[in-house]
């Protein structure tokens, strides 16, 4: 945590309560800082590398390489089914760092708060950031508090950053990926996206569907484990969706797809919601699932390996690398489409 | 860089142009995104480390402990006498490494932007933190950008996290502060905190008062060339300003300090415009300053090899540590006065 300070004489004589709102000074480096990181952030991410009022925290040498990764959320709203900006901003940086293949150990933590903000909504977010960094093993070692004038944010922004470690010898990446090889998805598609777009619309489905915001890296650990020669590249297809994604994947290795929407596991609430908000389910954000493009040989072994963790127990193969330059997919009804890439602006603040 | 998307069909014909303005789009993971990354940020940042479309940066195994550290930038005006918030993003984060004893060697940097915001502002921002951060000998790794709406953010938000390697053996914290020890500063007080108030009002002074806003990793390492063991703490007196440091160093070595008033490094416009403001010098934030608390016998060659180093030329033992658990000064005319700690919110979004 940064250096917390207090006046012998603060104007303000009031402590800081968790009934109360963000005010500017709880950013300026006095005592109300120091009462905010003292009663709301340090005990939510209470760990053994916390830096404990150094402004960076030394940790032990790490056995490989160094994986590095930042994201910034903004989602609208705050709390939404399955999750809130908290377990979300962890989640997010964890998975971008398993994603190369890396074992996350430790995340820093940068929160811009609105002035008025209610202290017990942080509170709530913190801690919900404490859960979500314990349970996939993480660290939450040093962190950042600022605060803007009202108008100036919305709410909370939370930005966090990442360090992972990475064996020797593994090297995965989008341009490893060559015709013949598979595409297998972790499981259902769309959740998250649709999850927040109903929340944020006030639609009520009858069946709730929830995001599906979860840390990946203990099913990459299984893929490791399974075979870790056997992927090419792996990525967690949030903003801008599987689509995004696979398109992605073939313009960094020249090559195409072919998917079989038969093949594809969304959930049926998913694709009824998707109906009726416009959206297509293949560019709609997850933040619980990844995509693997790996070796046709290794295919089996890696599904297997995914379908025995509770988050793969829906993965699928959906498609080939092919080398035709385009992703495209057999629907349903017999044809073949195009899998485009979002046009634009269609999921402002997913994530 | 988070992975770029682009739409073959965008709705949006117009290309992402430097004279343009920032839109939702441009943080939606489509073709304005990809765009805005390949010509503002790609560019500016350009460094051997680029995660280049993967969603986090693979870096060497570094050789000693890691140091971590964050700090989010929410200055206003985002422009400001010697340096903005690009710079300044770099610099704090480098310090607060540095103050570590560690080498800064990566960055990552997560940016907020407001619709409607100037690209070329953005650009001018982005190319200054890729000047500061190869000033500085360190490479911004990976990054990822978000759009807010209008009336939701102010201009852009800057989060850099850092990362670092600590030479084994190399252990400072305040906890190491005894009384008898000497309290360095690095050079003159109050500059970037007067820099931006000054600007923030429109005040125009005679003379020019600019930010220190400065990497301090080299002048670190000149410190530690000559008296590695005789540091028992550093911190750069950033919020709070050095009244707050002080404070804090003796709450947790459960020590106080005398300070020399006559020997604080203070420039005369700076404390014309405090007067001015109603601003003690002490209070008021610096980006490019650090204080040492060093062992007494290793005073007269830290100082010497700050003094030696062209951002400490104006360094200079201000006091010594005490028994007493405040922080207190003899002042010019004689008297004694206790160095208070910050009041609160005087000096909102300095960082």
């Amino acid at each position: 945590m940064n250096a917390p300070t207090r006046s012998p004489k603060p104007p303000n004589t009031r402590a800081t309560s968790l009934a109360g709102r963000i005010d500017l000074s709880h950013g300026a480096g006095g005592r109300a800082m120091a009462e905010l990181i003292d009663r709301v952030f340090r005990p939510a991410f209470a760990n053994p590398f916390d830096s404990r009022g150094e402004d960076q925290a030394i940790l032990p040498r790490p056995a490989g390489r160094i994986a590095l990764s930042t994201d910034t959320f903004v989602i609208s709203p705050l709390f939404f089914p399955g999750g809130d900006i908290g377990s979300l901003a962890v989640h997010g940086t964890v998975n971008d760092l398993a994603m190369g293949g890396a074992t996350p150990l430790w995340l820093t933590a940068g929160f811009i708060i609105e002035e008025g903000f209610p202290i017990a909504d942080l509170a709530r977010i913190a801690t919900s950031m404490g859960e979500a960094a314990r349970a996939a093993g993480v660290a939450v070692v040093t962190g950042d508090t600022k605060v803007v004038e009202r108008g100036k944010g919305d709410g909370v922004f939370i930005n966090t950053a990442g360090c992972g470690v990475v064996p020797d010898g593994l090297e995965w990446g989008a341009r490893h990926i060559r015709p013949g090889d598979a595409v297998i998805v972790s499981g259902t598609l769309g959740d998250h996206g649709v999850a927040v777009m109903a929340n944020r619309q006030g639609l009520d489905f009858e069946t709730s569907i929830l995001s599906d915001s979860a840390a990946l890296n203990g099913l990459v650990g299984a893929v490791i484990a399974a075979s870790p020669q056997g992927v090419r590249a792996m990525r967690d297809p949030t903003r801008g969706g599987l689509s995004a994604t696979l398109n992605e994947f073939c313009q960094t290795a020249g090559v195409g797809m072919l998917l079989d929407e038969a093949a594809l596991p969304i959930r049926p609430e998913v694709a009824g919601a998707c109906e009726l908000l416009g959206l297509d389910p293949l560019n709609v954000a997850n933040e619980g699932k990844l995509v693997a493009v790996v070796a046709p040989e290794a295919a089996a072994t890696i599904l297997a390996a995914l379908r025995a963790h509770p988050l793969g127990a829906d993965a699928a193969i959906i498609g080939a690398v092919t080398k035709a330059r385009f992703v495209r997919m057999r629907t349903l009804v017999g044809g073949e489409r195009m899998v485009a890439w979002l046009a634009g602006d269609q999921l402002p603040r997913i994530c």
